[in-house]
């Protein structure tokens, strides 16, 4: 990081809120982000949002909608593709500001942020195509007995301002301009972020390419803005606001419920999607022990090291049936997981978490300790650890079940794919579930495969779980804890479900409706029409 | 109701509840239902489901949902046929229980029988098409820099038991075999449903024919049950059941209410779409008061009187700016509905609370009767009035913007357009918003048409809201307390996403992936691949 002491910031960080496109600080609270490579804090002084600037920016939010809500896909699909590039247009000021406040490294930053232009594009793109409304027509039938049908049409329109709260791990993809951001825009919402406190300058930073993006594409004031906070309130205060219509979260399970809870004792409860991490368990069968032990041990041991281990997808349990390869494949992880060198955490809360938590599941009856990088390191740096435990000790213990966020991992030795399955319906709701294995397996471990199946919202085979493809098939979400609700994903453009709501219109007039619904359909979109998927027009 | 008298019942209520296929009296707490036209109990005895009967159902449920969530559509579809004629085949028996418990008459009977039976063959059509599932597949792209893409395919897949509270008002469509168990049983859930206390005999009877069904159909025993419950205690303990993962209402706000707060207070939460009924706004404007006035006039006193009043689509709330014909108008609504005859409600505690209900409402400030239908009548026969208002008076007391169960509206006679729309904007969620006007007014009162489109989930232009067609392209819910989740709707096939959640898997092998997304795509369902529509094989 020594390269960073040579290169000159523009000073493009205020410290202020972004109250729509106003930059703001009539708080007097104020914080720092820290470095944690150089273990202090940065120069970088950000302004606590006032319940005042809360009121404001959700003020401006719900007016906005009122325009916002009513623009064409195309409207919209430009502000995203404009937002793209203002992110890349920040150059260097912005992705040497991530590394600094997330210690993570300038290939993750370029990568990282590569993908949220992806995604926004994404977006954009679904929106230009315009079916993602899912316009439904059932036409009128005057002469049915005994009593005429009538025209009736359905599409689903926006709910309204979403406020987002994005997570640590991910500063570009899922925080400020990042997958929930994305998708409430591109669903017709405006969004009040509220600013990750650990990396508060690379969020004003990013605020000024959607709020630049915004102006420059025409959209209305108040479609975007940004709070800062390094407390609990604002996103409290957020969460209640009655003209806040949804809540996007990722982040830790403590966290996501607490908003959750919040979010449904309002007058009016409105929908919350917190993504709030897992322990991905992962199911190794004989014949991935037999034929491809060694590659596998590699391939996890880099899987559980991946960016300090700091993956919501990172795989926390690795599961197998008692045998000589089993022990052979443990050995393997234990000796490539060692050979890596730890990295940087994004925050010395986030280390010291790590630590504690480590000791405390190390600390567990039962378990032994396969294998522990034990040299000394920097400050903030994440020292991996791998244990393991039989079935039983750990049936019968749940603080074996809970997330370590860092490069930690718990391998469970089976009596037999019995005990598995237990093990696995035990197990809380999982972002992802791993099967290592061949196809003939699958089969014969059904009973294995079905319960990891429902307990899970992506099932991977021959594969590692970190890695988030953003894709229309990606289901990114789970049963609870890993989501508050398994029915919507936050990553991909089914995202933008999350943030929108059918509305039928009976007999309306043609040329009041919107354009997705009207017969001679416009927009060349794909439309159910009479139970039957078409893009024609209605003659 | 004489005819009943004569009538032969064949004793085929046994009072008792099902635990799957198994009839079941353990408990000593017994109910009667109660005839409201004779104004009596009725013969039949029911037995209060224990705690014992409860864990029993449930537990059958989870077991029949590892066989059942793997059903093929084709199969689940023969259930739900089977069910519409095992519901035929009980005849005169079903409908005249029907009537003697919920005091409605034969047509309506017959009428929500065939309502329900075409809901469960709407459902069945679903499954044999089977697109529903929303089968997303993106291929592989080995080649792609700088990370190759792997192969992913999601659909939905089911969520688990669905415990199902049915409505007072629907004894069939929003109840036992109504569109939340057809919706769930489609959808690979087994239900539980909590028998409504007001018609249990109904219910008994129901569940016999879904059992029988199950069983010619060969389905796992535990994918229905019904439990007879008087109170609230029954219905907890369901939404509290670990096993339990959704729960569907009809019902009261306050009912509402207490079992999602219920459920989001769980270890894991589980989703609860409950339907909560709603004021349904009316808005007349000028053209429909000066053209078709007393034709809307006649319109709206049947729509009010239809059933009781006992709509959740009844209009309770009409609103107009006032001018000489909104005054003809008034004066010809209160004509038109003292020529109406009262009709029995469903029960007396549901008279009561409309009694009550409505003398409340009339006793606030600034209230003034239209027409109120003053005869002495039978027991529990709801006796219609209509109110009008100003709009400042409606506009500063909440008391007005209440639902009164029963024939009973309010009319607002506002100062203008503005007024209007601060009328519609004060209101909470309501299932239905209705114009009443020309196309050219649409636009003209832009702001207002906006304001009831926030506030709804179902536009109607020119007609009543009471009869809400199944199709696909009907949403029944909106914003609450309309509904507790606007994003889903409770009645047409797309109820059916209530209780499904997205799966992805990733790299999975072709023979092991459910037949939805396998690359010859074996059941000729339209798909997304490679993010566009077709119904073609992958090559």
């Amino acid at each position: 990081m020594a390269a960073d002491k040579d290169f000159k910031y523009n000073n493009m960080i205020t410290g202020k809120n972004y109250i729509g496109k106003d930059l703001s600080s009539k708080g007097n609270q104020t914080y720092n982000t820290f470095d944690p490579n150089a273990n202090q804090a940065t120069e970088w002084t950000f302004y606590e949002a006032t319940k005042e600037e809360i009121d404001s920016a959700v003020g401006k939010a719900d007016e906005a909608f009122q325009v916002y809500k009513n623009l064409s896909g195309a409207k919209k699909a430009q502000f995203l593709e404009a937002i793209a590039e203002e992110l890349e247009a920040l150059g260097d000021e912005l992705t040497r500001t991530y590394c600094k406040e997330s210690g993570l490294p300038q290939g993750r930053a370029m990568g990282e942020r590569g993908r949220t232009m992806g995604q926004l594009r994404a977006f954009a793109e679904l929106l230009k195509e315009g079916s993602w409304v899912e316009a439904t027509i059932d036409t009128a039938q005057p002469d049915r007995q005994p009593f005429p049908k009538l025209d009736l049409r359905k599409m689903l329109l926006p709910i309204g301002p979403i406020a987002v709260f994005g997570s640590s791990n991910f500063p570009f993809a899922f925080s400020t301009a990042g997958g929930d951001t994305a998708s409430a825009l591109a669903a017709g919402c405006p969004v009040i972020v509220k600013s990750h406190p650990m990396h508060a300058g690379t969020g004003e930073l990013v605020s000024s390419a959607i709020i630049k993006a915004a102006e420059r594409t025409g959209m209305p004031d108040g479609v975007f803005s940004n709070l800062n906070s390094s407390g609990i309130e604002v996103g409290q205060q957020l969460v209640l606001h009655p003209k806040v219509k949804g809540v996007g979260f990722t982040g830790s399970i403590k966290g996501g419920t607490a908003l959750y809870q919040l979010a449904n004792e309002r007058k009016e409860p409105i929908p919350v999607f917190a993504e709030m991490g897992s322990i991905n368990p992962v199911v190794v069968l004989p014949s991935a022990l037999q034929e491809k032990g060694a590659f596998w041990a590699q391939q996890y041991a880099g899987s559980i090291m991946l960016g300090a281990g700091q993956f919501c997808t990172n795989p926390g349990l690795i599961l197998g049936v008692k045998s000589t390869s089993l022990d052979v494949f443990i050995d393997a992880l234990g000796e490539e997981i060692e050979k890596l060198e730890p990295s940087c955490m994004l925050h010395p809360n986030i280390h010291s978490n790590y630590e504690k938590g480590k000791e405390e599941v190390s600390a567990q009856g039962g378990t032994d300790v396969v294998a522990e990088y034990k040299k000394q390191t920097a400050p903030n740096y994440a020292r991996q650890k791998i244990l393991t435990v039989n079935g039983v000790n750990f049936l019968k213990n749940p603080k074996l079940h809970q997330e370590v966020f860092g490069p930690f991992s718990v391998v469970v030795r089976c009596t037999d794919a019995n005990e598995l399955t237990e093990v696995l319906n035990c197990l809380e709701g999982q972002l992802t579930g791993t099967v290592l294995g061949n196809a003939e397996e699958i089969e014969r471990y059904g009973s294995v495969i079905d319960a990891l199946q429902g307990r899970v919202g992506r099932l991977i085979f021959n594969g590692v779980p970190t890695g988030v493809e953003v894709c229309p098939s990606m289901q990114h979400g789970g049963p609870f804890p890993a989501s508050t609700d398994s029915r919507f994903t936050s990553v991909g453009v089914s995202a933008i479900k999350r943030w929108v709501r059918p509305v039928s219109f009976q007999n309306w007039p043609q040329e009041a409706l919107p354009e997705a619904l009207r017969d001679n359909n416009p927009l060349s979109i794909m439309r159910i029409v009479d139970s039957a998927h078409t893009n024609k027009k209605i003659e």
